[in-house]
């Protein structure tokens, strides 16, 4: 080199900044287009000799394969991302790309000169072209989430391998011996697979499957087993806990199941679930054996649904607000229950499937999913994955209604994310007809000339569950028989603005109710299912709660109610909701309902994908780097938003 | 920049293959002086305005700082090497060195232009000059092994730190807090550190100690505990068992023990316990059960000579030959007691220290040394670090005597290593008179006019353990009782070659044999201490394999005996063996006998070695790289050679 030595090191400084050394925080500072993301310009070769363009816009620092991948854009690739398997060709557009040794490995000087690179060791820290040349096979591929299509690479891998026999001219190590033979994938072997690596190896007459999660050996198994294996996602609610089993060689849902979180008689919600860690020492331990029994007993029923064998399940995915997380993993949650509201870890380590209880694979491996704050957990950002908040351009706006209501808002480039304690209202708590939504429960209400009621299970009405009491409060405000402020008219007002209705307007004891059903004509309003003043007050904290969050994420962007192309309405409650009663009372901002979307079971769509793609695994983690959390309790203007969204 | 891009392109990818991210064999494609080293060129400011040269010479990859480290130089680092603590600053002389981030944060541009860099992140692939400047800390050092020096750096480190208080401004996990209070270290956290950090935090007053092994967080400790870590380290014989516990704040021993191995019952050698786990499957369990019984009986009784706490002890090392590490891991032996004699994995993994049955801290880890070949175990990779076979310029060989005896040959260069089965000869077994080197046993004799008998315990001689035995033939040869081809001479001419011994030789049976000790001037020769003819020929076999295996390594690298500067006699035979003796039977090259060097429980010390500096134990990986190991099983030429070296 003719340079004198400090224009070199000057030079290799800026190519080691560009290198794939940095994190990802520090690949921010590198140049992009200054809204915090960088756009990648894709054009696929189809093979059909007609190219698709396709642009797509990452945070900094994120490879060009896992762009693509994250975006369904399909390019070779066996390992996964991980330099070892030299398919992931690309070429890229762009001066001084930097060169790895996989690269020299895998082309040619002049395809390197042309632009040639192993996409996934490429890291996009600015604009760039990519060309994407056809594939040489068909990748398997998935729809998972909120329409998500998600290209299957599971953290799970299987590869069936014929060794040669050991000689004493070929003395290597029976792991060498497989390692090298695995040509795509590199790994390191855990103890449970060395100790039977010698038997299995000769008793199959050298040809046995190599089981891999991660980059960790975790088996090796007799034959060609490459067609059995599974996982199983866990959604573990505070209240109800779903496993969804699934086979990762074809990436579809084997077998389904749910039952009620077995930590119940501890409490309904997080806090009281934590407050009784800190009554009794003892109580941290029995938290922990509930959610081990019930993931056990939920393993037991989907794996027995679907005729699986335990022992052929390699991995499993948690997603659990901060406190289920906790309890899960045996760590006291105390420190979430109170200010100034702190986790231990943001992103558990993964640990063996046992430390949760789970008899599966003996090698089995359970990740949980991070949590961005204490009241922002792994459930939500599985939800994120699962609805690609983190990789849409719309501005959208993710709420899961509970007693903790976590609330999202994109812009396209920058995530917010914030907590709000709407309280019990929205599960029938602190309601007096107040029920969760189960058999007799009244989910959803309109009122005209006469009340429609329409109630779960078909049979009569014996409460009023969340989304009945938004219909019930909604439906009142839309007839004039409640006021802005949220208090019952006058009976003399009732009568003339909605005359059928005036007569259901009466009084339990002191205060106003609204009766929604009599079991008889005579019953007593008492005995009735009824909507109290009281009731309306609880929807109005609640609702005041949510909308103070959203509306305060909305300011930080400068954003409007009218700028929200979508509103996902996330969990349970979600699903049961009216749009329509939800821009009523102002839960939601105020848009026309089509733009109001139920997602369902986001947190289970997250931990299906996170099992099916590692790519996909990867882009939660990042969320942890990307997405802000504000938090509301130290605001000092978060009492003035409060009071005034109180009304409707 | 003004170069094109295929310039650049190129010019990048040579600093790529310069740069850390090669791994060690493939750097060894690099430039260096041919001979599989590069030497370094220290100069190091000692801070008395004298510096001091010292030249090194290292397989190429190493790093500067690790160079400098093996061979006793101090450079400052309190991050052990992982470009995390920024403090190994050097200036390295040479063109296009690599810069990486850390060496940008650390440096200006002048002193980068200068040569300035962190050691730790230089990797040595060519010849290179490298100033030190003075320590701004006194680096703690022991003396460990044959005369090592070794700079303390264990992988165990505790770090007191005070930590801010979490407020609503500022929401950091635990861990983050942890993380970024610890500026010198990077490392994730297990689950049992995460566990217990949020209520020792809490309870400490946020004043805590973090307990590192490797990069991995084990615990957090209330308060300052920095000054209490201990290690233990094994040596896991066949036989006997030795435990050191270590006080690693300071390096120094605290307490020893040693015991049988409690695998005893299941034979007394490695194939025997090979075949107890081949005729019975359950026999692997027990196996491991006794290996880990006799790990704990040795720890308590290290622990309760030391007055300290098991839950001090956050690491063990156990070097161990290949069978004894895998009974120990629960690993099936059967491969390595058959040809091909094929290990499951030479390294292997890092467990709790709990699966070798150690009830220590809960978070503590085990070592164990990695093995070069089915016969060339962990026991002799821990001599070869504890007498630095691999960092000496002078031929030396290192022979480990015993049932199956371990060669090793380095000409400075390059280094060799073979396992020559010997048999029991030399511990006592198939010998007529043999026994163990216990009381009674007579370990050393010279004969004369008179028969001089050292005997262990200073009480009646009982019987003949392996270095008596080499010294009964060594003198019987001497004084002409035993001809050169390894026969007692006639009763005729043992009356004229040694008239004051001749009476001693006479007949037990049909055999022939030299009487050591009479229990009463009349007792028959059948109830004396003697040696018999065949016992001698046991011991022919026995040296003849041995010497074979040295002979053929010495071929190999084109030597002749004289070459040889330095044999070592490793493990406990070789200290009682007598270096004359074992010239002139031809147990080893025919050398000056003051090269021939007992160098003690050298295994014990490479473990120890390996607790106090984990560059020390890098460098015994690096062993399994540089060390070739010859297989003489299936050599046409090992026949002959043995029948060559069968006479004295």
């Amino acid at each position: 080199m003719a340079q004198d030595d400090f224009e070199l090191a000057s030079a290799l400084a800026d190519d080691v900044a560009r290198e794939g050394l940095l994190q990802p925080h520090e690949a921010d500072q590198a140049t992009h287009d200054g809204t915090g993301r960088v756009q990648l310009h894709y054009r696929v070769d189809t093979g059909s000799g007609d190219p698709q363009d396709r642009q797509v816009r990452v945070p900094p620092g994120v490879t060009v394969f896992d762009a693509a991948s994250w975006n369904g854009i399909a390019i070779d690739s066996t390992c996964g991302g991980h330099g070892t398997c030299h398919k992931c060709k690309v070429r890229v557009e762009g001066d001084a790309l930097p060169i790895t040794r996989h690269d020299v490995k895998t082309f040619t000087s002049d395809q390197i000169a042309a632009g040639w690179r192993l996409g996934c060791l490429v890291k996009a820290t600015r604009d760039l072209r990519v060309d994407v040349p056809p594939l040489t096979t068909r990748p398997k591929a998935a729809t998972v989430g909120v329409g998500r299509q998600v290209i299957l690479r599971p953290a799970v891998q299987k590869r069936y391998v014929e060794l040669d026999e050991p000689t004493l001219a070929d003395q290597r190590t029976d792991l060498v011996r497989l390692t090298e033979a695995v040509t795509d994938l590199e790994f390191t072997a855990d103890l449970h697979a060395i100790r039977r690596m010698a038997t299995v190896m000769r008793q199959a007459d050298w040809k046995v499957t190599a089981v891999l999660v991660d980059e960790v050996l975790v088996d090796v198994e007799p034959g060609d087993t490459t067609d059995t294996q599974y996982a199983i996602a866990f959604d573990l609610g505070t209240t109800t806990v779903v496993a969804t089993l699934l086979d990762l060689a074809t990436g579809t849902p084997v077998a389904v199941a749910s039952m009620l979180n077995k930590q119940q008689p501890f409490g309904g919600d997080v806090i009281t679930r934590i407050s009784a860690t800190m009554m009794d020492p003892s109580s941290l331990g029995r938290l922990r054996d509930a959610a081990a029994a019930t993931l056990q007993e939920l393993a037991t029923q989907v794996l027995t649904e679907g005729g699986v064998d335990p022992a052929s399940v390699y991995e499993v995915a948690v997603a659990g607000n901060a406190t289920m997380t906790a309890l899960a993993l045996g760590i006291d949650p105390e420190p979430l229950g109170v200010a100034p509201f702190v986790m231990s870890v943001a992103q558990p380590p993964s640990v063996p499937a046992a430390d949760l209880g789970l008899a599966l694979h003996q090698g089995a491996r359970a990740m949980l999913f991070p949590a961005l704050g204490a009241y922002v957990g792994g459930d939500i950002v599985a939800g994120m994955l699962a609805s690609g908040m983190d990789r849409d351009k719309r501005c959208r706006l993710f709420i899961d209604v509970g007693t903790n209501c976590e609330i999202v808002l994109s812009d396209g480039d920058t995530i917010l994310s914030t907590a709000a304690p709407a309280g019990p209202a929205f599960e029938g708590g602190a309601i007096r007809c107040g029920m969760r939504a189960a058999d007799g429960a009244i989910e959803t209400i309109k009122l005209g000339d006469t009340v429609e009621l329409g109630v779960i299970g078909d049979v009569e009405p014996k409460g009023l569950c969340g989304s009945g009491l938004v219909d019930a409060v909604a439906e009142l405000v839309k007839v004039g028989l409640l006021d802005a402020s949220g208090r019952f008219v006058p009976n003399d007002d009732a009568a003339s603005v909605a005359p059928a209705l005036a007569d259901r307007l009466t009084a339990v004891g002191e205060e106003r109710v609204f009766v929604l059903h009599r079991p008889s004509p005579d019953a007593p309003p008492e005995e009735c299912v009824y909507l109290s003043q009281r009731d309306v007050r609880e929807l109005q904290f609640a609702k005041a709660a949510i909308s103070t969050g959203w509306s305060l994420l909305l300011e930080e962007l400068g954003l409007e109610h009218r700028d929200v192309q979508q509103v996902l309405l996330a969990g349970s409650f979600g699903s049961y909701l009216s749009p329509a009663s939800a821009v009523r009372i102002g839960l939601v901002p105020k848009l026309p309902v089509l733009r109001i979307v139920a997602a369902g079971n986001v947190a289970g769509e997250g931990a299906k994908m996170a099992l099916l793609s590692r790519r996909e695994r990867e882009g939660a983690n990042l969320l942890l780097e990307e997405v802000r959390y504000v938090e509301l309790s130290d605001r000092p203007d978060f009492n003035d938003a409060f009071v005034d969204q109180l009304g409707f």
